[in-house]
């Protein structure tokens, strides 16, 4: 076989067998395929398009480019949850508890903030002496202790993957629905799991605006992890507006103890509810959604939930205290609230933009190599559909940089758009598909 | 500038300025763009397409990527001729002569013998002595003293060619019309002409062999080269058989030298005679057609394009006895003539494969840094049209290894086909756009 007919075969829209994107994947990972033949193909499929067995054999052949996680010793099913990335998204800290409680095992192998969107690990990590870094053997004895446990990508799963998006980033390759798609999935499916939820974020403050495009990206992966026998639930969320009240790393902590701990009025806990009773279905645990439903619900309500958040805290060498005691928590040291200058509902929030203020206040990270303050939060006073007289307040502010006051109140101040009727409300969940 | 914006902007179908695509061609010829980037880059070109005003930038950013010569001591008009290669043209070898006969100076940079085309600079070293890497100094004197010379390919001159040709080898993206016409202008535009005769071959044995696609990048280069301000001619011209009747090295050196020395019936001087007055034309010599066709034949037929010839050779350290002795030019050992084994019209040639007979014997490469048997050749006995009987020979063999005569026997005698009936006979010259 020789990379350049593989590369003229897809250039001129002819479909590629396994065998042929086994040779390409597994010879890039190796090192014997150079960079700039991969970058010919993957731009050649982009704008020529992969088909869906081309699709399955992408993501089969990229997640057997590394190790495939097996968890022999545990009889629980083995369910996690992943989402395509928003602002606000905590939802990861409470459902893995609440599935844990119902009897699912997590292997939650999650990422990083980047960009606008925050990260699973930078919020755990807002955590006193939590540890994601975990090796192996250390993660199988916390997920068996706990029911759950939280790392971070590892050197041996999906190696491939992690060649492919860099070079996907240097090559304008990335925003392709089955790239996107074997990247997740062959990084979901190495940890060896029997069932996946997807919550695929839609709006503006997500990577895929459009719900059409969310909608396909959902199927694609539920279908593609069907195919390879995982019990598969994809929804489709918004992201039109932060999830929930709190914006940050430590905030989003906290607010996410307060939801384990029985506060569950809101768009976070009922999508935090939602997804850990796609985790009970998918499972098995039970059959029928509203008794997995009203399973999640109790699970916070008896306090089941919040005592396997602690003893994972506990068990990934946190400081658990933090559950009772929110200040415990990283904390900055400023704060200002920002106010309406005119009357009106809120009819739309810049969602990627309030992101952005977090990250360039020191919350998040434009590169991964950035540190991080993980006290820098933002509490949204006002959501969609609010009435706000003139001085109502709109956002409120923690930070430590005073030199950026300025610009970052007018931003978020900008970030708020006020008209004089009513929006249209839209839901929360906006699909649910089920393989 | 970002490399991955103009990925990007190329890979949506948008258009390139002139400064986008003189930061990318200059940018990765000093190694400041990785292959990797620009391989994404020519993929999304290929498929999406390239404007007329993005590929006369990315003529002129190649040329400018090196030194553009310049004849500031000779008044003469400078013209070249250059073709997109086939079999058996030997063309080169006769038209500088005669060019330069008729006032005309033709600084005539050749490429090597490829795959199973020949190579002028190889038919010029099948004389002994001949050199063709000479520095540029003796280039300039070679030309002001002769009104020619032959040299090859040099470091200095598009080196963005060089690199970006062996970028498209490998990733698939060769055979795309805007960049096979930046590669060839950015190379003759670097001679410093003032006008440009193209040969652009159609047929079984050319790179192009459909006449609409050699007619479009015939079209494409007289216009990139007229908006430069050269006067432009580019004739179509066919290569379903071999031009002439000698295929190889020494052996079309030799046709070539009995053209000059009167030999004026037949396809090859036909042609000859042809490209020869269009640059005299192009030269601005002669305005009008007749005229120069007949300055040409009269170049040949009163020795005075031979003795340029002789000039020329003695001047670049050949041999120039071999125009009185063909014997000295090196010849095979061993010869054989192929017979139709039925009947019929020479219906059709596969000329490819001729020219593959010559390079699998020796007289050829498949590599570059492959050494060629110049005494390696093959006598075209039949043509298109010809009536065989039984019998009649087909092609007559001189080669050295009799090892593969069997398999060489068998692969001429198959790329004759005979047929009942006369085929149509195609006029050699299919086209000619001036501009």
């Amino acid at each position: 076989m020789r990379v350049q007919n593989l590369i003229e075969k897809k250039r001129d829209g002819k479909e590629l067998t396994r065998q042929e994107i086994a040779f390409l994947i597994h010879g890039f990972t190796r090192n014997q395929i150079p960079d700039y033949q991969m970058a010919a193909w993957l731009m050649a499929g982009f704008l020529k398009g992969m088909s869906e067995s081309e699709t399955q054999a992408l993501v089969e052949e990229m997640l057997h480019s590394g190790v495939v996680l097996s968890h022999e010793q545990i009889d629980a099913p083995k369910v996690d949850k992943h989402s395509t990335g928003g602002v606000g998204d905590k939802t990861s800290l409470v459902v893995a508890p609440v599935a844990a409680a119902c009897g699912v095992a997590v292997p939650m192998i999650s990422g990083r903030a980047l960009a606008h969107t925050g990260g699973t690990l930078d919020k755990l990590e807002a955590i006193p002496g939590f540890r994601t870094n975990l090796p192996l053997d250390l993660f199988h004895k916390v997920l068996k202790s706990c029911g759950l446990v939280f790392i971070g990508q590892t050197e041996e799963i999906a190696p491939a993957d992690r060649k492919l998006y860099a070079l996907r980033d240097m090559t304008a390759t990335v925003p392709f629905r089955p790239y996107i798609c074997a990247s997740i999935m062959s990084k979901k499916l190495a940890e060896g799991i029997d069932g996946l939820v997807l919550d695929v974020k839609t709006g503006n403050g997500a990577f895929m605006r459009e719900f059409a495009d969310s909608l396909v990206l959902a199927n694609m992966m539920a279908e593609v992890g069907h195919a390879m026998g995982i019990n598969m639930v994809a929804l489709v969320t918004d992201m039109n507006q932060p999830l929930g009240r709190w914006v940050g790393n430590a905030v989003e902590t906290f607010e996410a103890i307060e939801c384990l701990r029985g506060k569950l009025e809101g768009d976070f806990p009922e999508l935090c509810l939602e997804l850990a009773a796609q985790m009970i279905l998918a499972g098995g645990i039970v059959k029928d959604p509203e008794t997995a439903r009203e399973q999640a619900r109790r699970a916070i309500k008896s306090g089941n939930a919040l005592e396997r958040f602690r003893a994972v805290i506990d068990a990934q060498g946190g400081d658990p205290r933090v559950l009772d005691n929110p200040k415990l928590l990283p904390q900055a040291g400023r704060q200002r609230t920002i106010t309406a200058d005119h009357a009106g509902f809120v009819d739309r929030i810049e969602t990627t933009e309030i992101g952005r203020v977090i990250m360039d206040w020191g919350g998040g990270r434009s590169r991964l190599e950035d540190k991080i303050d993980y006290g820098i939060g933002l509490y949204m006073q006002a959501k969609i559909g609010n009435y706000l007289n003139y001085g109502d307040p709109l956002v409120t502010a923690y930070y430590n940089d005073e030199s950026k006051l300025d610009e970052m109140t007018a931003r978020l101040r900008a970030a708020f758009h006020l008209a004089e009727s009513a929006p249209k409300l839209e839901p929360l969940i906006k699909a649910v598909i089920s393989k």
